[in-house]
């Protein structure tokens, strides 16, 4: 089968983004490394539709695959699946020179690079995303995390991947708040970096062109990360939304996913950035209108002390301010600090715009 | 009251090497990270005899210090005090500008030094060894690990601290067997690179020069660890006992501890090596003696056979070789491959020797 493969380089790896990519990986890895132990991470969901297919192109490729299938859901990202996910590589003999891949979406890439991190102090890794969300976001970039009780994302490192294989196909399997899930961060990178990205978005997804999605968002994020490796400025700017986007996740106690939780946060920002008069009006409307096209949410059950309180436990907080990504238009955004105490006020004036 | 402080420069940081410097810690460390929150991390131990010490001078200097005891021996390096270590960073609330201070010996540094590594993907932390062997060997460096059921230290990162403060008269009030653990270390950077300084150690513990001791250790380890930080080549020169070490402490399920285990371990390699025409007579019976002048072991209760097998699952392997460090003569040592299936005849030629 003849597949068109878009490559973005990000950093010092391919993200290699097409059709019918599965098959591949084995011949797409051993292109960027020895053949070796390959210890594949997934869940429970990907696993069945997947995982044969992963195994076998890697071993006529020459590697020696394992495989490891977690249950699915944000409580594997935790302590307890990372101390097994370790112990079993232990087991199946994994040395330095060995690998990891994450099969799956943001749960499992986050907990396979962060396994990849740590184990006998950092192992190369590939990501095999198989949701838009994982594709367009937690895939690229080397922020590996497990969450702690205390909050999410708490415990982890920066560890990039060696190669990111990202098959679309993979895609046509996820149900409708799945897909939405992965909607809600290219929304994102449309506000803050890109406004014909947002446009094509609001069609929804009847009129939803992947390829050229996930395109984008990875060349954004590539080009973000690449300047801002560690997370000391530019990168800030991928977090718009997620400040109280976090806070909806925890509140929920994780029952509302990450898409939607982001979606509520930018929507929340957007209102209250309009409030402050720090971005016009249709910025907040046009957010609507995107969220909405893609069943997103745009409220939760909590207000915005809530909101606020639960935030300032985030680990976004550095000293006494909060950093805030404002959309200063669709396309065009910029950190914001306010105090900390400052939060509920500030958030509070959008709410009741 | 006046200290006369020996600053070895290592990579980025300083370790500070003096008498009565716990009560200087706060003055040390404002030299070198802004005032903030600072979790001690320190065990049952150490906190009687030097926690408040600690904790005052940090306050008086402007930081605000927390502290979390955890109970000694190397049980505490696991996934289950990691856990806790976490947790209670976060509950502490600190943030990625805060810091973590190791108070203790290897297990305490490495535990939080991991911690450090992957608290909000890396804050900084500073280490305060109070026993020999962390002074000279884990304190510097920045490998930091916890262990696996699997194996020991399986599961780390390289996160180098911010600052080394090692206050020789604290090991004033360490027993006898752990000062030797010490010894065992400083014996080994004896022999791989400073005849002299082994020379030193032949007098055991009434003759030990602790100072000119550290100074040299550190320095040794700073110069190896500056060429090879990563652990890729000359840095495994300071792996020099500790394969069949490790052995050691894994078949004894830990009773034996690491400085006794190397010693064991730095024997068998010895006579093997002599066995084997990779060295002179001299170098086996040097190393008896100073192990002897410390009461370290130079034997233990399993064959080569359960050696090398034990040997063969640590984490120093490879692909199908593994790396032992030979002492070419006291003072001087060079790496040696052979393949994994011969390292039971190579170290039992030793043993019938």
């Amino acid at each position: 089968m003849i597949t068109s493969v878009v490559n973005v380089r990000a950093g010092n790896y391919d993200v290699k983004i097409g059709h019918d990519l599965i098959q591949d990986v084995g011949k797409l890895t051993a292109a960027v490394h020895a053949p070796c132990r390959i210890g594949i991470i997934t869940d429970d969901n990907v696993a069945p539709l997947y995982l044969s297919a992963v195994k076998a192109s890697l071993t006529y490729a020459g590697f020696e695959p394992h495989s490891l299938v977690l249950p699915h859901g944000e409580h594997t990202k935790s302590m307890e699946y990372y101390s097994r996910l370790m112990e079993t590589a232990a087991g199946w003999g994994l040395r330095r020179t060995d690998m990891l891949a994450a099969l799956g979406g943001g749960v499992i890439g986050d907990l396979t690079g962060f396994a990849a991190a740590t184990y006998m102090r950092g192992i190369d890794y590939i990501q095999i995303p198989t949701t838009l969300l994982a594709a367009i976001d937690s895939s690229v970039g080397g922020k590996t995390a497990i969450d702690l009780l205390a909050g999410k994302n708490l415990c982890g490192a920066f560890h990039q991947p060696g190669l990111v294989v990202c098959d679309i196909g993979t895609f046509s399997t996820l149900p409708d708040e799945v897909l939405s899930d992965g909607a809600a961060e290219a929304v994102k990178y449309g506000i803050i970096r890109d406004a014909a990205l947002f446009r094509s978005l609001l069609g929804g997804k009847e009129n939803f062109d992947a390829d050229y999605t996930v395109k984008r968002c990875v060349e954004i994020k590539a080009d973000i990360v690449g300047r801002d490796e560690f997370d000391h400025g530019e990168r800030k700017l991928l977090n718009y939304g997620h400040t109280i986007g976090h806070s909806v996740e925890k509140l929920s106690g994780y029952s509302i996913t990450h898409g939607h939780a982001v979606a509520v946060g930018m929507y929340v920002i957007a209102r209250a950035a309009c409030a402050a008069g720090l971005c016009s009006p249709d910025v907040a409307r046009d957010t609507e209108k995107a969220l909405l096209s893609w069943d997103l949410p745009t409220s939760c059950e909590w207000d915005y002390t809530a909101l606020a309180k639960a935030a300032v436990h985030d680990k976004k907080i550095e000293g006494e301010k909060i950093s805030l990504l404002i959309p200063k238009r669709i396309g065009e955004a910029y950190i914001f600090d306010i105090p900390v105490g400052k939060l509920t006020d500030f958030i509070g004036a959008g709410e009741k715009s």
